[in-house]
């Protein structure tokens, strides 16, 4: 059973581990804005003092006075009642509070999802019924029905706006770190120089109004002094906005480091971290992603995207009851802000919806599915009316190939799988080992010293290798993009064939021999290659936002166009061998080495991700051609493969191992021969299970049970002879009930019985009134028999969401299973410390 | 609990009211395959003799005499055979057949997803233990891991392969309604003309190789009389493809017939008809297909084209035991290849994986995904080489737009899926209507006259009007298309702008005004409007092959291509008007009347069908545009709440329920507050729970129990006072166990003690040996509380795939739930007849 008082104190050591001392404060939570939220409105933002949080529930003052009144009733119509269901709220009107507090969950805790789904079914019948008696009521279901709908749309136009305005303000500060424009200091590079005279686009790139920070200061523009100048400005802006991005994450919103998606994927599975996706995250990750970006970090907006959108979701579900009352409801949503995330991020919206669906989801019922899809179509218009790429495109990276590929070439694509999946391996087990150190050792104590540390080194090493310069995403754009005759790019420095209008060949994107341009270019991207797969290990889990997509598939992007010139080198000298013969005839296109790049970054992506279906939908998206599909797929199922023998962890699912989140992971199958006996408590050495029987305790007896243990639920029970189970009842519920109960009804004392039956047992003329607890058990507690297998048990536990499963023997109640227990066990099974689990 | 003799005697029953008297010894069985088969193959092309089955399973006299030893020796290792799991199967080696027959399934059953997912993981765990003892064994384990993506390949292939067969034999034959090649009478028109010396288009058609049957017969090709023996022959053809195929469907498989859609979901949602998926189904589906298409009736070959891509996955599932001896597994290669079906259909991959998820599986693990997708892509690349479209094209329709959509446009199509909506909901009520009508009347007996009726009905009122001689793809792909200046198709009869060189507009894509040819393209299309969405609703549910999508995409089309033609005049005649003030300028092209008919084609295939996302990415994927995404979905959005308004069900969901199908709709939710009590059997009249004690029962009283009652299992409790519950047992499985024992153990005689416990009790010394069967009971059934709601128990249902559920009281077993009584209640709550449920 769950171990309260350890997962608190487990928060607080993790809270610390976070790097996050002093943070436990953050701004937020100590002023302005706690006045603004009523305390049972189950704010997000509310960042409650977890530690006190179960004893001082009874200085809710505005609650209505329980007369027990109220249970008489409640006695009469408990049939009734019971037909509405089985939680602890099915006794009053759905649509209204029960007592506040019964029901919602504490910070760091997995939510009942069987509850929260039947807490909303019962939501809706009320609706459905009461609709058909009053117009007004009427207008208010289909306005409920719609309300989903309307919640997408506020989603994907707010997500949009916000992805649009992130990816301009990025785009400016990302040239600021090069110069300024004198036409006005809000323009980046490229429309500074769009009314430029300059016809051709090298030299519109060096158009006057653009000013390199040399410029500005000595008045040069070229000369050792001047790039000594430009480098030092680099540097200094590279510092100036990895500092502004560390110490406002510090200072306002712990929750906005790291990609994000970890966290989403454990509140997606039911887990409740209160903040993390509220709006102070939103603002300070809005901000500090855009800073961490300009920064020239080896790091994405994807993930953090991601974490946004959700933050948008999340916010705005407090619009609308259904969604601010219900956990599960509110999970549906989030699901589809992370397809949103990932929509504005590459301008892919099938891809995003089938991410949602195969990567962050845990519950996707097909209403998600179709709102998913909406959701993201809004997002990728918004963002395009927005048009921050400036190319009226949706797509972050658009590229057009127009030659097809040959069989032969899938040799070469495998060969990238493999590269990019042993990458993957080898990514994850390095960037787990280093963000274990952190948190083991004092590194972590210093967040802003390590972020300044490694913006320096990124900046210093990256400065003078004009591919790690640029940008990631301006990286794989080139990347990705084909050479034709026109391209000024030095990797399209091929020798121009003299010969050309002689054999009459006019095809412009024919294989032609490198020139020494391409080699510059190719030592340079080789030096970019080594570099990025160092800094990228230790960059992600920083205390910046941080997304891994664009660093991954830059690694990818690179190799796999290494390896496209290499191939295409290949065929040019030798069309006449075995490979090349009938295919690839002199003079004519036959290797597309962007399309190399494309699936190097895909292969890459896979390895780190283990995404399979989506990323190859994604990258079909960037290139709309089903040509392309085939090696895609080609080169992420053998990344995958490759990475899978490693381990099978992607790396979202390692760092939420590293973490101690209470997931299940859906993918994996329960792979021992345990059965739930091996796996319940108590173990057979321990004391027995802690059980309240359904009459007979009096209430003193019951507050010192509660007190004496730890566990987060109590199963109820007939007898203790007879150990035959009838109900559960939570710690949190019962303690809420007493103390009100003590409070405000008359008579109750510690002598009280407390009775969980429908009828009141025959008591002593003298006794004090009893203490019905019934509403507040739990009647249809899920049981397993202690025979069960446990990958049967862990396949009810994933696909019903359970929180705890009693288990059974012949019908006598005998322990119980809780989501930790199984995680520890697995944990256990796989060599692993299982005190890693931290949380319920 | 399940009535199995009813439900036997419903399957007669359903096997006569699907018209196939007559039928219930089709050809395949009476003689040359059952040799073929070891009877425990568990070969679904088998089609038992149901009624006898249980009876009959004694005579296989190749099973190993049974002794007592086994079970002693079981006796002492109970704890580790029962760490192996919990079914009947776990005592012994699971990678080796139990006793035949137990663990099996009836025709017309529900399988026990929990028991067989058990199963396989005890399988892959049996195989990775092994693995790590021998090479040998490491090698299986490898294969063994990597047979799944090898049968999907093998399924791509197959499918593909078929797929193109089939689309080159109905091209070819649809032609040959017309007339005959004479360069070779294997030729369809467009081949035989493909050499011809003509250049356009139009004269190339009428190319002299190819010989209308006037020509042919009378020498003549113009003039009432050559028209009338053309009609003459059309007619004839049409029938004589008609009879072959209904007369094959009827002969030799009379699964065959009709879209088999609903059937496949009923499959995939877990329940057994045997030779539904076998190789005779598929070889007569294929070439009946081909038949029924050609024919002219209204039928579509996309649906039909699933069914054959499962009878692949299925026949292929026998080279691989994994898949053959596993009804989990074998489903999760089904649900992929209902992918693989619409991937061939469509030439939509990602569509077809969507299609899968969306509309027709149950259980898609996210392994299913990759694999499915997989499979898509291969059967995608396969039909391409095959390229029976002759155009390299993978999808059926291609379709360039080039002209954007404005934001007024959103208005007609929004009207299109209203339209689409309303015609959805009116066609399923109309076709369920005259299918019901079909079932209940002598209508039903007389399929063959009913087809050619059809047919000829089809032949006489399609020739004369060119947009239904024309075949629905054919008819799709002209709608669909945007006119240019050199079109010569009637529906691109334009005015031709007398001005185009003095107003200097080159646009050849201009709106133009409409001159006589489309006034009587418009009129024909009109006609045929009216046409087909009469004859649609009487011809799907014939007894040939017949799919939907076709049918319902010509009439959205049609009535797209309408309103396109419409607002394009409007715009052309109105350019000033406010609407279009802005957007549409004189000599603009600003309506695309093809895409109005594609979004009409969506609009009504989601009203018929209620798909939504897959539908939107098969119609992306045609255009390979996201430009037009959003107007798709709009209409099919509208399209299906306006369908849904009128009626929940879609075509397949209502073709299910009319068969009496046992299928818990995932979609929708259950929204009545009944309790489990309420459901479960017992009901409180009735007499008590029929069970059987743990020990103290003999082998005679367990056989009278059985006899006298019909249910499918037996609860065992420990005692007939205590009703605590110890696990259940199959009847199946009991009789075949008792049988067993009675012929090849000693002393197994009706007074032996029937034991269900670990240790046999103390027996008097004069007793006869006990017959020991605790390996046959499941020792974890399933139990939810007498006052679970229903809402949560249904969740329960669908998610596990359970056939049953027992229902407890305070420890005490009370009822049992089957999926038959779920289903049956949910029919009372929504007035139906809960007796249309026919099968467990």
């Amino acid at each position: 059973m769950s171990n309260f008082w350890t997962s608190l104190r487990g928060k607080h050591a993790a809270d610390r581990e976070r790097g996050s001392e002093g943070m436990e404060n953050p701004g937020y939570c100590s002023g302005s804005f706690d006045g603004l939220h009523h305390p049972s409105d189950d704010d997000d933002d509310e960042m409650v003092d977890i530690a006190g949080a179960t004893l001082d529930f009874s200085s809710t003052d505005d609650v209505p006075p329980l007369s027990s009144g109220v249970y008489e009733e409640h006695n009469g119509t408990s049939r009734t009642a019971g037909m509405n269901g089985s939680g602890p709220s099915r006794l009053v009107d759905p649509l209204e509070d029960p007592l506040p507090g019964v029901g919602t969950y504490e910070d760091f805790n997995t939510i009942d999802w069987v509850r929260e789904k039947s807490k909303d079914r019962d939501r809706h019948r009320e609706i459905t019924n009461k609709s058909r008696q009053s117009t007004v009521a009427l207008l208010h279901s289909i306005s409920d029905a719609f309300s989903g709908w309307l919640l997408m749309l506020l989603v994907g136009l707010m997500s949009g706006a916000l992805a649009g305005g992130i990816d301009i303000s990025a785009h400016w500060m990302t040239d600021v770190k090069g110069g300024l424009c004198l036409r006005g200091f809000w323009f980046n590079h490229e429309h500074c120089c769009w009314l430029s005279n300059e016809t051709t686009f090298q030299e519109r790139d060096r158009c006057p109004q653009w000013q390199s920070w040399a410029e500005l200061i000595t008045g040069k523009s070229e000369g050792p002094f001047a790039y000594i100048v430009n480098y030092l400005m680099y540097i200094f802006w590279a510092l100036m906005f990895s500092f502004l991005a560390v110490i406002l994450v510090r200072a306002f919103a712990p929750y906005a480091c790291g990609s994000g998606i970890p966290e989403i994927k454990t509140i997606l599975s039911g887990f409740i971290i209160r903040g993390y996706l509220g709006k102070w995250t939103l603002i300070i990750k809005t901000i500090t992603l855009v800073l961490a970006v300009s920064s020239g970090l080896s790091l994405g907006k994807e993930g953090p995207l991601v974490h946004v959108a959700c933050c948008c979701a999340n916010i705005l579900c407090h619009l609308f009851t259904k969604y601010r009352k219900n956990e599960a409801k509110r999970r549906e949503v989030l699901s589809a802000a992370a397809a949103v995330g990932v929509s504005v991020a590459f301008g892919a919206p099938i891809g995003g919806v089938l991410f949602s669906l195969e990567e962050v989801s845990y519950y996707f019922p097909l209403k998600t599915l179709w709102r998913s899809f909406f959701a993201a179509l809004v997002a990728a218009f918004t963002l395009r009316s927005i048009n921050p790429f400036g190319n009226s495109r949706l797509v972050l990276f658009y590229v057009e190939f127009h030659t097809p590929w040959h069989l032969v070439e899938l040799a070469p694509f495998i060969l990238l799988g493999i590269f990019g999946g042993l990458w993957g391996a080898l990514f994850i087990k390095a960037n787990i080992a280093w963000c274990r150190l952190r948190k083991t050792t004092c590194l972590g104590h210093y967040p802003v010293i390590e972020v300044l540390v490694v913006a320096a080194l990124t900046a210093l090493l990256s400065y003078p290798n004009s591919y790690t310069r640029m940008s990631g995403s301006e990286l794989i754009s080139e990347l990705f993009n084909d050479c034709s005759l026109l391209d000024s790019s030095q990797l399209c420095g091929y020798k121009q064939p003299a010969n050309t209008s002689d054999t009459g060949v006019d095809n412009s994107l024919a294989d032609r021999p490198a020139g020494p341009g391409l080699y510059t270019a190719l030592w340079q991207l080789a030096l970019a290659l080594v570099f990025k797969m160092m800094i990228t290990v230790i960059t992600f889990g920083m205390k910046v936002p941080s997304g891994l997509f664009i660093p991954s598939m830059a690694v990818g992007a690179i190799a796999g166009r290494l390896l496209g010139v290499g191939m295409e080198q290949l065929a040019y000298y030798n069309h006449d061998s075995v490979i090349f013969k009938g295919w690839c005839s002199q003079g004519a296109d036959c290797i597309t080495p962007g399309l190399y790049a494309m699936v190097g970054a895909a292969a890459c992506l896979g390895g780190v991700t283990r995404m399979t279906v989506s990323l190859v939908v994604i990258m079909f998206e960037l290139t709309g051609g089903l040509e392309y599909i085939v090696p895609l797929m080609a080169a992420t199922m053998t990344s995958k493969w490759v990475a899978d023998a490693f381990g099978r962890e992607g790396i979202y699912e390692a760092h939420i191992r590293l973490n101690g989140y209470p997931f299940l992971e859906p993918k994996e199958e329960f792979e021992h021969s345990s059965l739930a006996v091996d796996v319940m408590r108590p173990r057979r050495m321990d004391p027995a299970l802690a059980v309240l029987t359904q009459e007979g305790m009096t209430v003193g007896e019951v507050e010192s049970l509660v007190e004496s243990t730890h566990f987060s639920g109590f199963p109820v029970v007939v007898s203790s002879e007879s150990q035959r189970l009838v109900g559960f009842v939570l710690r949190r519920d019962l303690l809420i009930s007493i103390d009100n109960a003590r409070k405000r009804q008359d008579g109750i004392v510690s002598a009280s019985q407390v009775v969980f039956t429908e009828h009141t047992p025959p008591l002593p003329p003298d006794a004090p009134p009893p203490l019905r607890l019934r509403c507040i058990m739990d009647l249809s507690p899920f049981t397993v028999t202690d025979h069960t297998p446990m990958d049967i048990t862990v396949d009810i536990f994933r696909k019903l969401g359970l929180r705890q499963c009693l288990v059974t023997h012949n019908g006598r109640l005998l322990g119980i299973i809780t989501k930790k227990d199984i995680l520890k066990h697995m944990a256990q099974m796989a060599n692993r410390d299982p005190d890693s689990i931290l949380f319920n």
